[in-house]
């Protein structure tokens, strides 16, 4: 039971330019360089992260992208909501699971992803870059 | 985010025998045709089953599958650890994630895996299959 990639890709994308000193841009090869990850799957992360008005990516020289939001107001679910493509730990309906009517198991399950958005949202972005992991995005 | 084939195809199999008639037993291909899903697929979770305890798989004339287990004693939180593949939400590791050493992310995210296993833990088997289930079950 894992996020898709895109959701771990968006998390990564934010924690590093959550970590730019202020004003400071960052292009997208330099994070795929960063992250040592394939550039394909981050262009499209980016252009979600525009679109959902996470970021700004600026065009010319000097351009790049950087943060849109601040840190703080960033909920750690609501990223999560915002990329995964399904919520819901099974799929019943798709095709239409012969037991879906009295079936009790799918509540339970639904309930237990409320709880595990209901921890991320008393994070936000902001409280996951401090000083360590600056450090550690700067270093490199 | 969703639990795999697997793990899903684990729970239909458990709540399908745990509706059956005391000492009745059920064969691959009925359970199959009743979810309408692939038996190659249900053939390695049964095998699987068998492996860990929770069903037995009787061969012969009269043979079939039956559960091992007293479905009260079979919390829900139990298949899906024995089931899912991983229960990190993000892979850190493999390839090692160049913010590692400073990332709190994966620390949320991991205390949000407990609280969804916490909330399936408080559930066994023996809770999701009632009579409405069973009634399901047997009227098809």
């Amino acid at each position: 039971m894992q996020l898709t990639k895109q959701t771990d890709y968006a998390f990564r994308l934010l924690m590093y330019l959550a970590c730019l000193p202020k004003d400071q841009r960052a292009n997208i090869q330099q994070v795929c360089t960063f992250y040592d990850i394939s550039s394909n799957h981050v262009a499209k992360v980016v252009v979600k992260l525009v679109k959902l008005g996470y970021i700004t990516a600026f065009r010319g020289k000097g351009g790049g992208l950087m943060l849109a939001r601040d840190p703080a107001r960033i909920r750690l679910d609501e990223v999560v909501k915002d990329f995964e493509t399904s919520l819901k730990p099974v799929n019943c309906e798709t095709p239409m699971c012969a037991i879906f009517a009295g079936c009790q198991l799918k509540a339970i399950l639904f309930d237990g992803m409320q709880q595990f958005l209901s921890t991320l949202s008393q994070h936000t972005l902001a409280d996951i870059t401090d000083k360590r992991l600056a450090q550690v995005v700067k270093v490199r």
